[in-house]
């Protein structure tokens, strides 16, 4: 398959921006993490002062195979369930995207059932992957066709030169898919990379571990080869995630990475194309124990760190407004020369 | 001086609110900090489902005495350039404020010089304090006055139900201030109190603290006077943002304290008045060394940390949209019943 082709970001503007940063109103540096995200803003929209981002959020669906296995504390049934219930508006990612003026959709891309519901996404691949604990849960195709629903809903999105797009997913037992995804790309240890997801804990976390350890013997997951390592465990909102993320930073677009499985989705992504790094941003640490490991492994830092474990893309979404106040400060401050306010050197 | 009454925060309340809290549509306790802050604004506003808050910053102003002991890396003409600067629109609490639907305002407490601009709320109580290694700061009265101060400007903000207040300062050598105030109040011993402010280091960072330790040891600071300690120390932003702070708890709104200035001037606040804590929401953790030692005496939870060191207001800006999504997510969120969605006990 054809992936987009990212804009090349040119470290050698770096310099110019940050004396930018440096010449606003306020000691410099004193804004800490905000004036990296707006070095980062800055860097991916090609303007110093950058244009408040539209935002917009994606939240993919998808079933999975592996919650046979008894993998997760809630049924499959309601994969399709909070579905409709995004798309009535009245699960977390609907109420905080109505919050934050962010521009959502819920996409169906791989529920075990027809999701026919007004404002839902269609651009279901596969009615449910199988499970990884017997064999490959997606086709080599059906991989690829989850990668293009995640290009070909951001191709739908307004084009605009520079936004915002923010990655989540519903799906049941998918905490175990991202878990096997970290340990094949991240290299992190399954006994860090598994933990309880929507709740489980004792012998039922014990059990996951021992499910997924079981795929990781079985399976020969080839990190080079990321559509053949995401057909191999799936699952079809990972691929469109992954797509997705692919697509908006090749629109020059900032693209979020929601909490685990969607950092595990960005783990595909990056496999296909290691220059997206330059445009992710990691929206916030998930309370999930792999999610610090990960971030090490990746060298990000998180915009934010709220105990966070719900996913939809809810962290995403509390990360927006921080990144439109980091784009307000590059874009509306005065600089020290304009105000006329002193500098600390000429004390 | 009279203090005004805070409304009575019945704990028993509680449970009610955090089983709406569970109630909703998302594993239990997976928004994590966000439930925390929204069982905390149900139980302020009196409503398990809270209104979207109108949010309201106010900044105070003011000069001190001990920036002639050469505490700060900026002159003292700073206070007034940036107190014009913010009434402009280009200091970073008014982008922040812009960016993020927050009404703003300046107002001069305590500068050396007139700041007559369009804009500046005028309630200045002395032209800068004095210099606390000569004596006391500011009299009693002009303490009292500084207090007072506080309140009167929340007295001509909107009577609403419920809002947001956050409370932040602008004021050269008020980190040193702070360091006074949080060694006084907070029993931080001052090596661990007094830290860069807007950027010293080095010789200068070590006379800052000599100078600190100078004035601890030769004022008697009695925590159980914290007017008279007030007085001994300084300074009119202090006072007004502690008077403001126990204004809005009186109106029974939340109080969001905004760095590691704020934080001292919440010690005088908690010193008047211990039941404002329930109100209190520490909206970042500060890059200034002191911040996190403060925050482990009071046992408070910061919602952000973005080592931001900038004041001004800037953190309680930034907490702002946090807290509207915590009311949201409460306000508007389905329960499991109502969407149709099945519990992880019925699995």
């Amino acid at each position: 398959m054809l992936l987009p082709t990212l804009p090349c970001l040119d470290p050698a503007r770096k310099p110019g921006i940050q004396a930018h940063l440096d010449d606003l109103t306020k000691p410099q540096g004193s804004l800490g993490r905000l004036e990296s995200l707006a070095l980062q803003m800055a860097w991916i929209s090609g303007e110093n002062r950058p244009p408040d981002p539209e935002a917009f959020i994606l939240t993919f669906a998808g079933d999975h195979g592996i919650a046979r296995q008894g993998v997760s504390a809630f049924p499959p049934e309601v994969t399709p369930q909070m579905v409709a219930n995004i798309a009535a508006g009245g699960a977390a990612i609907s109420v905080l995207c109505r919050c934050n003026r962010i521009q959502h959709r819920v996409i169906d891309v791989g529920v075990a059932v027809p999701c026919p519901w007004p404002g839902v996404g269609q651009r279901n691949v596969m009615r449910g992957t199988g499970d990884p604990s017997a064999g490959p849960a997606m086709t080599r195709a059906q991989a690829e066709a989850s990668l293009q629903a995640g290009l070909d809903e951001v191709a739908g999105l307004p084009e605009l030169p520079f936004a915002l797009l923010g990655l989540g997913e519903m799906g049941i037992a998918n905490s175990a898919i991202a878990a096997l995804l970290v340990s094949a790309f991240a290299g992190v240890d399954p006994r860090h990379a598994v933990g309880p997801g929507t709740g489980i804990k004792g012998q039922a976390l014990q059990h996951k571990l021992e499910v997924i350890q079981a795929i990781l013997d079985r399976q020969r997951l080839d990190p080079g080869d990321p559509v053949g390592v995401l057909a191999a465990v799936g699952g079809c909102e990972f691929g469109a995630m992954a797509g997705a993320m692919l697509a908006g930073a090749a629109r020059g677009w900032a693209v979020i990475v929601d909490g685990y499985i969607a950092g595990a989705a960005a783990l595909v992504a990056l496999a296909l194309e290691p220059r997206i790094r330059d445009f992710l941003v990691w929206s916030h640490r998930s309370a999930e124990p792999g999610a610090r490991r990960l971030l090490e492994e990746l060298e990000m830092e998180p915009v934010l760190d709220l105990s966070l474990r719900l996913g939809e893309g809810t962290g995403a979404a509390l990360a927006v407004p921080i990144l439109r106040s980091a784009c307000a400060v590059a874009r509306e401050m005065a600089t020290f020369s304009g105000a006329g306010v002193s500098h600390a050197d000429q004390h």
